[in-house]
């Protein structure tokens, strides 16, 4: 039996890797809706290769170019925000929500309220809107697996128990690039040396994320709306070679880790295939060829990330959105080099402090909070432009 | 609702962890049975602390002073290994077999037969008739749950997935006091340079099973009967902290892997709870404390004894339990300066190739290969006699 299948970000590196598994293993996969941003040619050609019922491009200057790929088929395309949406109403079994940013948060939200599964790596969808996100999944009882290597990693740690006997959740922390430097070398970090990941190769948006470690920051927000255990118990452990993906330990001290290569189709394939497991071909471990795995405490007067994000998580309200679309705007103003590394978690750490919006309670206050929180972060931008 | 317990080695290690654990959660278990070798002293003791029905040792001349103990008590008092067999049939839902040695064997089968659950401890119970226990549990319909560190962390490792969809297990290895010595410096080994051993405060004859790694030949033919993934797909790992007790790396390259610290209670604790866990009061695992973890591949023309183990596997037959025999008793040889350190995997290897008796299909087999495999590998140890 085959089960129906919708991705939303289907040419992001997380749609490719999702397709790339559907490809191992295509008679177990049927799919509904394949969603792009604007490469409508990428996205015809993958529809076409695996009979989708319908190609969706968000950006509707791209919508003639994908008619035209698809011209002679009986795949149907659509385009625009709306039809984003349509094509998450469609109610695969399985959906992976894989688009970047706010855009991804209505479909995502769509695909939730039909009640299936919903893979997630949107990491806004839970980071700004995690409590709605929380309430439509568990209103529609629909399930949802998340993706994120260290999310996964907790996911899986969580089958060898219950959700209440769980003391301890510990979020592993690559360190970044930047994981021994003092504040004093980090102030003159390029953009090129901030882009440099360790372990993977990752976007330059992510890779700054990660020298900041404010990739943890955001991820720390992602495990409190998933793993509800108690802020005060989930823990960030740096662990520069990334190889446990992260911990779950038990009332009775026992700890559950999951383990991988850095290869982002293990934990998809672990949504993909759950409640089964299916084969994959990539590269396995080999902890006797890696070797030593090294552990420190992370250092949050260097890396103050994900005290930032703490305290955004214990306000509440609109701060986690605040939170995110500052450190966007601050990264890309980092990457366009108009401010400095060290002024990234500064800008975020100004707009929080700047002003209180009354709590988010429908998507479109999550829309406000965000586009005012990206003017505000602009003009400190400007404050600090060197 | 309270679990009734038996638990057939009391006194020992093993026995006196378990009871700690129950001592923390006293209103969830009911004692039935326990049973010593031949401590009525403290026997007694526990059997009133605990309210046990049945208090049993082995020894028969420890008799008189256990009913001596147990006078004015409700608390019946037995002896001898009928005494033990009708102990373990007393149908406790749940059965702690830790009683070392081939005599453990007859209440461990008597255990399993009840069709309850058996946590097992003793390593002879399935290193010499692991054939015959699992056809015993299966036809039982008894759950048995490992409580060897190593063995456990597989059992919890294997709550991610099933059993078909692992693609290798590996267990762990602290590698020994001698770790990194060459063959030449150990030959010269003491049993008290044995006896150290780096991680876990054990009894002297698993500290040089650790030391000469038979200990892990031993573990891989329990991990070869309890986890029928196929011998090839059990490896052995070199780990000197023994901080991941072992990992199960599935067929999409995820490896779940327990860890903990050095404390027998941690995996005592999963078995007495499963499918429950229970709070205990054992130590945290603290990586960041730790900071290292090392990892490398077993070197077997150092340490032979897990070759000679996996041959004696695929031999199959009474070669498992020819291998236990001829161990015990070089372990012994070489504690008593009798041979040389050495000398341990010689004898097992010279007694493998003595003989090859019939498979064995009862208890009465295994005991008579036992037999004729000791007085055998005395005979080695007078030939190799110092």
């Amino acid at each position: 039996m085959s089960k129906t299948v919708s991705i939303l970000g289907a040419t992001g590196s997380v749609g490719q890797s999702t397709l790339d598994l559907i490809r191992q293993h295509p008679e177990q996969y049927e799919i509904l809706a394949l969603t792009a941003n604007g490469n409508a040619a990428q996205l015809a050609a993958l529809a076409k290769e695996f009979s989708a019922q319908v190609a969706v491009v968000a950006d509707e200057g791209a919508y003639a170019e994908l008619k035209r790929q698809l011209a002679g088929t009986s795949i149907e395309a659509a385009c625009g925000p709306d039809a984003l949406v349509a094509a998450a109403a469609l109610g695969a079994e399985w959906t992976m929500a894989a688009i970047v940013g706010c855009a991804g948060l209505p479909p995502t939200l769509e695909a939730l309220r039909c009640g299936k599964t919903v893979a997630l790596a949107n990491k806004e969808a839970l980071v700004s809107a995690g409590a709605l996100m929380m309430a439509e999944a568990s209103n529609a009882g629909a399930t949802l697996l998340p993706v994120d290597s260290e999310h996964n990693a907790i996911f899986q740690g969580l089958q060898g128990g219950r959700i209440d006997q769980v003391r301890k959740i510990t979020l592993t922390a690559s360190g970044g690039p930047f994981r021994t430097w003092t504040r004093e070398q980090m102030a003159n970090v390029t953009a090129e040396q901030a882009v440099a990941h360790p372990n993977w190769d990752m976007g330059a948006k992510i890779s700054v994320d990660s020298a900041t470690m404010m990739n943890k920051g955001l991820e720390l927000i992602e495990a409190h709306y998933l793993f509800p255990v108690g802020l005060e118990n989930i823990e960030i452990l740096v662990h520069p070679q990334s190889v446990i993906h992260s911990m779950v330990e038990y009332r009775d001290r026992s700890t559950l880790a999951q383990l991988g290569s850095p290869d982002m189709r293990i934990p998809i394939a672990n949504a993909l295939a759950w409640p089964d497991r299916m084969t994959t071909n990539c590269e396995p471990l080999d902890l006797a060829e890696i070797g030593q795995l090294d552990f420190e405490r992370p250092d949050e007067n260097r890396f103050p990330a994900t005290r930032i994000a703490r305290e955004a998580i214990i306000a509440g309200g609109a701060k986690p959105a605040m939170l995110n679309a500052a450190n966007e705007v601050a990264v890309a103003a980092f990457l366009n080099n108009m401010v400095q590394f060290l002024d990234i978690t500064e800008i975020v750490t100004r707009l929080l402090d700047s002003y209180s919006p009354s709590e988010p309670s429908a998507l479109a206050d999550i829309f406000a909070i965000d586009k005012e929180s990206r003017v505000r972060a602009e003009q400190l931008v400007e404050e600090l432009k060197v």
